[in-house]
């Protein structure tokens, strides 16, 4: 029985890399031992995250000027420690949507906070491309891609500013000019690895500048010291991203899976567009290559619309509990099957009840 | 090949528990669905964070009162979540070891620290019970079992102060009146789980009492109010934590493994303490149970000694990279046969090389 699984994080994740994350759980490279227990001061650990960091520089083409940290507590601990390492006095933040609002929240803990647009009158369908980063602020903080509403930042604004971008629901899925960003930070359930870790990619010559007391685990800068093993770091979120990076490489890096990301994103709004019962309400522009929100425009059909997907073996449909409607998300590991599959489903039900 | 596994963390975890949780990554319980791929608010996780509160609640004879949090970051991130949430004016610390000091380090940050004992001049092989704690402070600090040195505090204060625990390396091995603590935290690498996650147990009246600008994930409760799914928590570490209570609970709870852990202790200190060759310095009412410290007497010896044990499936036996010499991790899941074969090969050991 094959699942088709579009749950928007944690979500699926390649076949390969299940198996072989499950593998090292029983036995770690024919150790003896389950990868659950070694040291993360062995040897074979080093390894791992020595290979970790290195296929993080090369799929994403990163020189040494970055550093790339393996932490805890999510994208919600980076949302205080960017402030807590990088806000003097001001910064200046998008508010395109529930992840950027929350991130807005606990940045003006630190200082000033200049939102420089706020897609909330038009319910977060549309992200801006006209505003000014001021120059005196400290840094510039936007959300690639807005895993609950469906929206995604197609290009990134040119500025002297430092740009910290929230990456978690898009790394790993196109291929960008990753050096335009001084601090890229994102949670791992997604595109990446199994729930519990973070990987934060920064530019070390943006930190040291404010005089701040920090909280050690807090300050990016003793965890560059300590090559992210301050304290025991996700072992098993670790290795898996290994693994994962190594599935991404094999495939041939960003540029193929961002042909087949858009891929699969454009045959499914093709049909949300084409077909009569379901709307997309983002503008075309901003729509998310990671995450596809539709709405069946007669909401008294969705008893319908569920008993149909739900009977054949998809899940994770269901549109975000703020918002309702549907979402497709459609990571890296989505096969195009699994989007045409759903196609189908939507095709047949429209035959069905289309008045 | 079995290998005994000494390691001081990540470490030993029970074998029924490393297959089943492996099992939970290629299918989770019938799903067709890895659980590195299910979503945290799913009906099936929120079943396994309610079921894990519950068997921490149960093992550990805790009431209502209490809160139970699955958290990240690690004993070093509630170094400062501590502080943040319940320090005023003024803690008091004992300074019992290297992660003790750095609670310290972490509280001093937040304003005072009193320090009512510290083991610094005796290298941390003893800890004092003749400290009184001021009434006036805003909580009293402690360290139960300290993994590098080896020494454990096998009782705790009278006070009206809330007791604030680390017991990173002792949780779940023995029984104590749990309810005389306000708040306990502890990595889950050692006895209990997969490295990346932290149980934080508390006593919900101690918190609020102070006014302070808390990010939200530093909030102890924000979390209690979110249920451990403020942001997507360690879905697999949890996980695997609910079936280590499940394999206490079948051993007959914390009253049981406390009878084999200190019985693998008192063997492996005797040993110890009638070799000619090794020495323990730990005063002997300090003695840790979980983690067994001894040198050679003759440093000279250590090359053989390595050799020895290594070639014999020994692992994890080197002493903390600060302190040198030998350590024996004896956590729940350690088979006594482990703790009797390391005899075997110190007995062998002495019969080769006593002069």
């Amino acid at each position: 029985m094959k699942i088709h699984n579009f749950n928007a994080g944690p979500s699926i994740l390649p076949q390969e890399v299940v198996r072989k994350s499950a593998q090292s759980v029983i036995d770690f490279n024919g150790t003896g031992l389950s990868l659950l227990e070694i040291s993360h001061r062995s040897i074979d650990f080093l390894e791992i995250i020595e290979k970790t960091t290195c296929l993080v520089k090369k799929v994403m083409n990163l020189n040494d000027d970055y550093a790339i940290l393996f932490l805890q507590g999510g994208a919600t601990l980076q949302f205080s420690m960017v402030p807590y390492n990088l806000m003097d006095q001001e910064a200046a933040y998008l508010d395109t949507g529930f992840w950027a609002k929350n991130a807005i929240k606990e940045a003006k803990r630190f200082g000033k906070v200049k939102i420089l647009f706020s897609g909330k009158d038009q319910n977060y369908t549309h992200i801006s491309k006209n505003y000014q980063i001021p120059y005196h602020v400290d840094y510039f903080h936007c959300t690639s891609n807005n895993t609950i509403v469906g929206t995604q930042m197609k290009t990134f604004p040119q500025t002297s500013v430092p740009i910290v971008c929230d990456m978690s629901s898009d790394i790993f899925s196109r291929k960008l000019n990753f050096l335009q960003f001084s601090l890229i930070y994102a949670s791992a359930q997604k595109n990446v690895s199994s729930a519990g870790m973070t990987i934060v990619i920064v530019r070390k010559n943006v930190l040291g500048k404010i005089e701040k007391n920090i909280p050690s685990y807090m300050d990016y800068k003793i965890h560059i010291q300590n090559k992210s093993i301050l304290n025991t770091p996700n072992v098993f979120s670790i290795y898996t991203s290994m693994l994962t990076l190594e599935w991404i490489e094999k495939k041939g890096g960003l540029s193929i899976l961002e042909i087949e990301n858009k891929y699969k994103a454009k045959l499914l709004y093709d049909e949300i567009d084409q077909n009569n019962l379901f709307e997309n309400k983002i503008h075309k522009e901003d729509r998310s290559n990671m995450n596809v929100s539709f709405f069946l425009k007669d909401k008294k059909l969705e008893k319908e619309f569920n008993k149909m997907w739900r009977k054949e073996n998809i899940v994770g449909l269901d549109g975000h509990r703020f918002l309702g409607g549907y979402r497709a998300s459609i990571y890296n590991a989505l096969p195009l099957k699994s989007v045409q599959f759903l196609i189908e489903i939507m095709k047949e039900f429209e035959i069905k009840f289309s008045s």
